[in-house]
């Protein structure tokens, strides 16, 4: 039972399909791994293209990833009609993102008409073991479709 | 003349090294266009590689120019010897990041044994118009070097 | 010469006014040294009623002045019938808030209809030296006042 | 049984000590709940003294608490011989602080030598009603205590 009661009644769909038109989540090899009203978890794959001067991922990618989800939980309980645009956000770096994959979930902790705030995490999963990596607070905002 | 004594004569040529050791950046198309002691700029090309919902370049790649930036500044001041961390980072999205190309500024404002915080701006070029897009404050760690 | 058109006539009035309405800002000892359209300088003495255990003045306080004086540069270019809110903010604390009186000094880097982006900086004055211990950067909303 | 191992088995009685030193504590009229390895919990009375221009409490004042929670959690963790420092922290405002009391509950997310990261909420508690109002992440330091 979701926590959250989305406004529009399509959000699933609607939530789903603004994932799909970002185009930098292609090129980084980002899916999505669920999606719930208010809650949302992505995965990355590792890879080479993406890492800076000793190896793990830039912390930039890993914001891209956490950002994103961060996007897409808020994008959830805005009503039909809305786009989601991100405002600020706020990273913490806790350990090196070294990993064979890497998660990103994110969740909203306080929905609004005009701003949403979320939180997420990211994991980094190598030889079965998962460490949290990252955390980001968020702030989103609602902004009606143009045309 | 550089408002910040360094301490490693070789400040300029590791602080490039590092830089280009980061495969990201390469992957980015992002270049170095000018470095002094605690000060950075970068550039950028558009493509829609990058691109999220909007066209627009993702806020995590404007992140990864703004965060590779501090990094860099940062790393001018730190003694020989020096990896350099990012801890966290804070970035105000001020307008889309909707250009050709865009730069990123950075600048030391606090440096320390330990940590050093920078400030950074985004800015994005279109039709001869520059715009400030983005800020970030960021807290960078000074770390010995292994091997 | 301002560097913001403000939209509301009596700006410097009702900024003034709701500084003045803030008891928290007469319980600290805050006076606003000066005021412009989308800048704004306070000014605190020390008091130990506000100290942390190293006896410098408690960060939660330097917040309050930094948080106050966005909140009022942002408000000075607010239309007619506003209110200001803080959505959030993030500093960052670069040397200990040791001295006889402190400044705060705010300005807007990017206002809006509804999100007006501030920065921050707070200063030590101590015999006769200046020295920048924090900054801040903070989302400030504009809200249609009530009643 | 505490989620993460002291180093300093003194931990309960430095940490009670530290906050008892803090000055501004005692004027802001904020005591101590409970504490454990790792998490603290504060409590505050409403005062008009702190209020701002709505008869709010101060976002500042809010942010003391939080700070003070998140600079104990930590400093619980910390070896012996250690003073904390609040390097940085971001706070998200997220419901007016209105009420008769105050928590403000901070927990650890990672430990580390020099640094340690810790969430923190407020929460304001009005006729039996507890509201979510305020999330910090804050970076603390671990400093050799001098004399």
């Amino acid at each position: 039972m979701p926590r959250f009661e989305p406004k529009n009644p399509d959000y699933l769909k609607v939530a789903t399909a603004t994932f799909d038109r970002q185009q930098a989540m292609r090129t980084l090899g980002i899916s999505m791994l669920w999606i719930e009203a208010g809650e949302v978890e992505l995965s990355m794959p590792f890879a080479a293209d993406w890492t800076q001067q000793n190896g793990f991922v830039h912390a930039g990618i890993i914001t891209a990833g956490l950002d994103t989800a961060c996007g897409i939980a808020a994008f959830t309980l805005m009503p039909s009609g809305s786009d989601v645009l991100t405002v600020e956000f706020k990273t913490n770096l806790l350990a090196p993102a070294k990993g064979d994959r890497f998660t990103f979930r994110a969740g909203v902790i306080k929905p609004g008409r005009t701003l949403t705030v979320c939180e997420a995490r990211a994991f980094a999963l190598a030889d079965g073991v998962v460490t949290l990596i990252a955390t980001m607070t968020g702030t989103l905002m609602a902004m009606t479709r143009r045309g």
